[in-house]
């Protein structure tokens, strides 16, 4: 472990670190009630990574500081460099698709290359440097829009490589660990989940493709599977949606 | 595979792309060689990660110009964001350190927490955009200063992981294969094999504290590991170092 976790008698904190991926979905906002019910002393990791609008990362400080995180950095990647992403690339969003039907099997142009291998790749750092042998992802493989990288096998082939990526697994410390509690939750017990923690969803945002003032569009993959989770977990939703969505 | 690889009859090309992670380093300039004679169209990616000079960045655009790339993209990662190694935080680089005895088992200060991963993060990007299946990387386990993302294992783990991470995972399409060609390679055995295929050495800096005028110092462990494999190999390195050293 780093200098920075100090475990000795009569220090500050004996709280083991952990680094939180937050995006300023509901998701990630969850899960970082999670990790400091846990008993964690979470330090939130977001990106700029040329994503369509900036809500996203102003959103994101907002829920790192409500939900007590100790640590917040926002790195800024350029994901655009690459394109291949309606969410990186000047390629449209697509709206009201059904779900139920197109949802099996295709992987929509929302997907961002790699990029929860990207993510998890810096949260490996900063938990490197932190002492830090524990990382908390939001992704979810049941209400999900068909991600390759938000599956439970891509999770446990990340945390095996992981070992053998950093100091960690040269040395006697403690395995690094990726957790990914939401994996096998519905939208809805997520959200009732968050609710019991305390986590304000009105500070959240999701939407794909917002308009000027954050409001959410109520038809991309994203806010229809927003949407249907506060639905059947029978609690309105508190984000604002524009007019007539 | 993706749009831009066009192998229909009367293509201007059949060659396969390959991504190839290239700093200024002899071994990443070999390694793009050896992709090129080894029939791949390479796509050169290099990295402004917060290291202490430029140098190295000039010197792979000119690399990747002399050696053929197809492409070249430089990428802005802040990973002085994290610290934590004397190549990305205010840390002296260690000179004059006899790697025979000292570079048994410990990590040194220059390495830089979960480098590797990152960088193969964002191959593994590019080449999903570009409908490649092959990622090249200069890791060398055998004349190396003892970092853990240069070991065979961590290669293994991340191309298993990768697998996983893309479209590419989830679809009857190749399979992602992390190349690692020097990895059983003394630095000697490199330095002939990239001067038979025609590398300027003379292009490529290793320096990890190079002088104002991008002159190398002789004395961090990768001007000891260089030296050692020119004077190996029986040849004079044509790189220029600092007067004295």
């Amino acid at each position: 472990m780093g200098a920075e976790q100090s475990t000795k008698p009569g220090a500050m904190t004996t709280q083991k670190k952990a680094v939180v991926l937050l995006s300023s979905g509901l998701d990630s906002a969850t899960v970082l009630a999670m990790a400091g019910q846990r008993g964690y002393a979470p330090y939130a990791l977001s990106f700029r990574y040329g994503q369509r609008h900036v809500h996203e990362v102003e959103a994101a400080g907002r829920l790192a500081a409500a939900l007590g995180a100790v640590g917040h950095r926002v790195l800024d990647i350029d994901l655009r460099a690459f394109g291949g992403s309606a969410l990186t690339a000047d390629i449209a969003v697509p709206k009201g698709r059904d779900l139920t039907t197109e949802g099996g099997g295709e992987i929509p142009i929302t997907y961002v290359p790699a990029r929860n291998t990207i993510f998890l790749s810096f949260a490996l750092a900063w938990a490197e440097v932190l002492g830090a042998a524990d990382i908390f992802i939001g992704v979810n493989a049941l209400d999900y829009s068909g991600y390759p990288d938000c599956r439970p096998a891509f999770i446990a082939a990340f945390e095996n490589m992981a070992q053998l990526a950093t100091r960690t697994g040269v040395s006697d410390e403690e395995a690094v660990r990726i957790h990914a509690p939401l994996i096998d939750m519905s939208k809805a017990e997520i959200i009732r989940t968050g609710l019991a923690l305390g986590v304000d969803y009105g500070l959240t945002t999701s939407c794909y493709d917002p308009d000027p003032d954050g409001r959410a569009c109520a038809t991309c993959d994203s806010c229809q599977l927003r949407l249907q989770g506060f639905r059947q977990a029978g609690v309105a939703d508190p984000v604002a949606y524009r007019p007539g969505s």
